[in-house]
């Protein structure tokens, strides 16, 4: 219509503070360069190339109803039973099906607990670098982050008790830990979980731990959940996932646990605003969890360890390339000889590739809160089996060779 | 521990604020009565009994990926695709499947709209009754609802320009409709929705339409949709829903929809704070989309308006009972000559059984934001087949008078 006015309506301010995912903005150009031929190795997200459980896929193929309905906001009670006996069985816990809640993935459990612990302008301590997607969390949840920083030189352990407890304010509400970590891969100590969880419960706040890669730890390490150290403290509230452990992402498939009655009502509340979980995927979660031998986890451990192993020794051998040990989950970070990683991602997927291959990696800076300390990292997944992840380091030693030449 | 003291920690205000779903909130006495060995209509919650068409369930059965790994974070394209096929094929539309982005059912999709359109205390109006989860995700999201009454006298029908244009303040940045409507069953002619349309266009507000029924229209009634109004209108938003349509509510299969980049642009960053979709569904969704014959639909929508006719004559022939005739959806509010319908629902369930059977109503005034005015009223989703609606009528009468014997 000539003439016409269109005025733009102003969208809120909550939905313009919420980042894109550092792990996600750049897949337009890793999508691009296939479709230029290129080969793209991906260490850029947490998706593990491990096949899915048998156990899990016939459960899928296995369905059977006629109608299709919807779940218990709560979750399937037979998953419910299947996850908690799972955990006693495989942790030496104590839990009971009715302190579980089953969400959309540990995503949507953490939106809960951040909705259900704080008003909108309350806040919560975390570890920076700290899991990106949390930040948005934050802005969904209009709660502040209050980040403690970690650093490389201390392999990512936790601050002393001063530097965290100095950041407890009137608002803090959660003290929020992942371990093991992402982005760093750290496992932290049963003396620093204690740390924090007499923290909270002297300072009256929840302890949130996400326990998604619970049980990739290596060496002699042994799974270490902070149910362990206080299996009935209604402080504690762990946020938990199938996706990594059991290497079915798309599945969706959290929960939150946790012996706090309160919590798990109005969990329960915000569940049923949702109506349910996917259905389908619970039922054939629960099958699993109750067939699948502990073998699985055990082989998937000890790949993960010799990945560990080879992308820590390939790192390590760059010129120029910073890179601590990771002990836990499947993620490292590297500081680069470079200025901006972001821009040499990109460069990496839009102008350079190596034997018709590029590789892509996650700029580190979407994990940092404090800005400027993330610049030149990177966050590395290693979820490619041990000869792609050489293939996948000797492209980027040449792709930072070339970038360094022409910047 | 003797002498211990142990704190509570005070919940948000919006955790404690999110109403349990009326729908579910006395689910539990519905499981008490089976346990009992009662049979229970369920005639509170629309969960169709239509079977599940077999090309999803095929699609779900042939799943072959080897690792279930995430979906793209804005659906899976081959869905986006489909669902934009289907919608211009079925209502002569033109979309295209960049607007869609696919949600975990239509609820999410409801959740990122208040959550772009709104910040904490703006206002979205809404027309009362109800979908009773709007409450809940107004709660969530920190909006303040700003109900306009409808009358059952009136059969549910939207009320005059000038009682909607009186409620929009600084703060109203939408207008919310579900047309056909969840809980009424009222479908909105042309002119009203042409109506709400012109009036978001002069106050420069979005046009929010919940279009989960769209196809469930009786008589000589056609499908519409707010885009046959004003197809390329970026105030426009629609939310679509597979979960009705295909009887497969346990998919979660929801979609937003709009031409406006911006809260596209803004869904997306939402979207990747929640990684993916569940990846499963999503496939079979678009097999079915792409190949299902338009009979599926046409047959249940034949089923459920000879329901409704069922539903409409029962419930009208009993003693002091007030019911409109829905023309869509497959709700029906209905008036008791009681005065609290939801002791009287709690009293079907907990109290009463007819031949070894009871039915299960959903009180009405969780649908109501107007206090008192839903007090004596329920909702009955009719998604039983037309002899089982009339035993649930039967039972439900029987208890009528036997509660109100002894009330």
């Amino acid at each position: 219509m000539i003439g016409a006015i269109t005025k733009q309506i102003i969208l809120s301010q909550r939905a313009r503070l919420t980042p894109p995912s550092p792990i996600r903005r750049l897949a337009h150009l890793s999508t691009q360069a296939k479709a230029n031929g290129t080969k793209v190795y991906h260490l850029n997200i947490g998706q593990p190339d491990i096949e899915t459980p048998k156990e899990f896929l016939d459960g899928i193929k296995n369905y059977s109803e006629k109608v299709l309905a919807y779940e218990g906001s709560a979750g399937n009670e037979q998953l419910r039973k299947a996850w908690s006996n799972y955990m006693n069985a495989s942790l030496g816990l104590s839990t009971e099906p009715a302190q579980f809640l089953i969400t959309t993935g540990a995503s949507e459990a953490l939106i809960f607990v951040f909705m259900i612990c704080c008003d909108p302008g309350d806040e919560i301590i975390i570890f920076d670098p700290t899991y990106a997607n949390y930040i948005g969390f934050a802005a969904i949840a209009g709660v502040r982050l209050v980040p403690v920083p970690c650093t490389m030189d201390s392999n990512f352990s936790l601050p002393s008790r001063f530097e965290i407890e100095k950041r407890i304010t009137s608002r803090t509400k959660a003290i929020l830990l992942c371990s093991p970590n992402n982005p760093t891969g750290t496992v932290y100590s049963r003396d620093e979980l204690q740390m924090i969880v007499n923290l909270c419960n002297e300072k009256n706040i929840f302890c949130v731990v996400d326990e998604t890669y619970r049980e990739f730890v290596y060496g002699d390490r042994q799974p270490l959940s902070v149910l362990h150290l206080d299996p009935r403290n209604d402080k504690i509230i762990v946020v938990d996932s199938l996706s990594k452990r059991f290497s079915l992402c798309g599945g969706r498939l959290g929960c939150l646990l946790t012996s706090n009655k309160e919590v798990l009502q109005m969990s329960l509340n915000l569940a049923q605003a949702r109506l349910s979980s996917p259905t389908i995927e619970q039922i054939a979660a629960a099958q699993m969890l109750n067939s699948i031998s502990s073998d699985f986890l055990g082989k998937a451990i000890k790949e993960y360890e010799k990945r560990r192993d080879t992308l820590y020794d390939g790192l390590k051998a760059i010129n120029g390339v910073n890179v601590h040990k990771p002990e836990g989950a499947f993620y490292a970070i590297a500081k680069l000889p470079i200025e901006n990683a972001e821009d040499f991602a990109s460069y990496m997927l839009r102008d350079f590739s190596y034997n018709g291959a590029t590789t892509f990696v996650a700029p580190a800076a979407g994990f940092y809160m404090e800005g400027g300390r993330g610049m030149s990292k990177i966050r590395i997944a290693y979820v490619l089996n041990s000869e792609d992840i050489k293939k996948a380091i000797s492209i980027l030693e040449a792709g930072l060779t070339k970038y360094k030449s022409i910047k």
